[in-house]
């Protein structure tokens, strides 16, 4: 888990290189949900996600070796650790898996970035990432399992917290659980946490059902954001300690949360970004009368052609 | 013009019916301008544009008559009428030109509005309603020469000054002037104004530069939204009495525009809603050193596949 401090430390130390991302209110009366709902825009970020606020917390953060840095990543972690370290001038190598969509590698092949098709998944991509690692004394910069990924990704709660502090309840999207347990972190417990995964990438409902982190498997519409092969320790830890509940959503489900955004905002989410939404809107978890409930959407790395209209 | 009083009421009139739109900052060091930016995203609008602002406050203000209203429009403006008009129970007919999207007409019938194609241009489109409201008796809804749009469409700069009350210019774009006219309405004097034009739809440019409204051709990409055939006089009278600057983009400078906002913030706007980015993307206006700069992106109501990528 990160302290508040620590949370504001990394808000402090990225702030020349990120958005400050607002926030929309939408009445019950447009929504047609019980609840006042806030959605917090983290897609409108740097490189089109909130992973740029994890790694430049990690590479300003590091001494840095001088093989510069690798990662693995779906996508939007490789692009931004890419960012980061082009913006630091730093050298960088970026692991994805075949499955990373041709919209994601263009944009970190852009940055000056290696970029190599490692494996299947991402799990495979991240063992590449580390056997590379080990031959060049590079920096791994983990997609979520690192204290300073968690303390950068808790900024976005920071900011949350400070634009609608109305909320009772917040639900985000999770994968490795970077996300998750930042906001978690950064809340203490002071609002509900709703994890919300897709049905076919449940790490966290399953490391929760089991009590300790395994491995599921990662398929579907939001691999390519959300396709860890299980939690990191940190966000179990998190879940652990706050009892987190995670819920899992369709395809479907998550399909016509993008479609809901395009049709009543005009926004783009890829898949993973509209995940969170998508628990709200299917029904797959309820608030409780008089929640305030926020949702971050996470990521628009996609064709805004694939968007179903 | 309208007054700040007049808007203030405006803004009390319509604040159950629509959002309050977020901005976002952006750095010199992320845009390569020598400026800061502050983005209103009027595009996240209900209706995906600025419109239903000036059409919920004239429909509010007004005795409905039994027909109910009619308005023409290239599209923005008839769906925020007929939304507005299906969400207090009034009948609309809506009249569009021939260049209005499949993307707009398909909105505006999906309210239950009477939906009739008049013409090829706005303007024919326009005297088309006329007629039918001679014939009806139904109130008719200017898209903006008329006192109650001015100063609905003037809340946005109400907003823009209370989120950002750091800025010196800010840009709009114009068709007929509605919301130049608003937004002016509201800053009165104490921003300096840019209007936004296409080449190809140059209705405030050319009022400026004769003194007096003209017909003025209205073709090319942002025809649909920004095509009126003259400046309405309210609009004029705001321009003549302020000294408010007309500056005019090629199309090809509106679709860089429209892919830097896909590219940089992952964001969709329709021609005419990126054509006041474009003013100063490329350079066809250059503010002042010191200058805050604030720009309105103010539609979207597009095919996000036609945005180019």
């Amino acid at each position: 888990m990160s302290s508040q401090d620590e949370i504001r430390a990394a808000a402090a130390r990225i702030a020349p290189h990120i958005r400050r991302t607002p926030v929309i209110r939408l009445s019950p009366a447009e929504t047609g949900l019980e609840h006042p709902l806030v959605l917090k825009l983290e897609q409108l970020q740097v490189t089109g996600s909130f992973k740029p606020r994890g790694a430049f917390n990690r590479l300003l953060a590091a001494d840095i070796p001088p093989a510069g840095v690798v990662a693995a990543s779906g996508g939007n972690h490789g692009l931004a650790v890419a960012h980061a370290a082009r913006r630091l001038g730093i050298a960088a190598e970026i692991f994805v898996p075949e499955i990373t969509p041709a919209a994601k590698r263009a944009r970190i092949a852009a940055t000056g970035a290696t970029l190599t098709v490692g494996g299947a998944t991402y799990d495979e991509a991240r063992r590449a990432s580390e056997a590379r690692a080990a031959v060049t004394g590079a920096l791994i910069v983990h997609a979520y399992d690192q204290p300073e990924i968690l303390a950068g990704q808790g900024t976005v709660a920071l900011e949350l917290e400070e634009d609608a502090p109305e909320l009772t309840h917040v639900v985000v999207a999770a994968g490795g659980g970077g996300l998750y347990g930042g906001v978690a972190s950064w809340y203490g417990g002071r609002v509900g946490m709703v994890i919300a995964e897709p049905e076919q990438c449940p790490t966290l409902m399953v490391a929760g059902l089991l009590g300790r982190p395994a491995d599921v498997p990662a398929a579907g519409l939001a691999a390519d954001s959300l396709g860890a092969r299980r939690v990191g320790d940190l966000a179990f830890a998190v879940m652990m300690a706050q009892g987190g509940r995670a819920v899992v959503v369709a395809d479907e489900a998550i399909r016509n949360a993008q479609r809901w955004l395009w049709d009543r905002l005009r926004l783009i989410a890829e898949p993973g970004g509209a995940t969170a939404l998508a628990v709200l809107l299917s029904g797959a978890w309820t608030p409780p009368a008089g929640a305030h409930v926020g949702v971050v959407i996470c990521g628009a790395n996609c064709d805004p052609a694939s968007v179903p209209g």
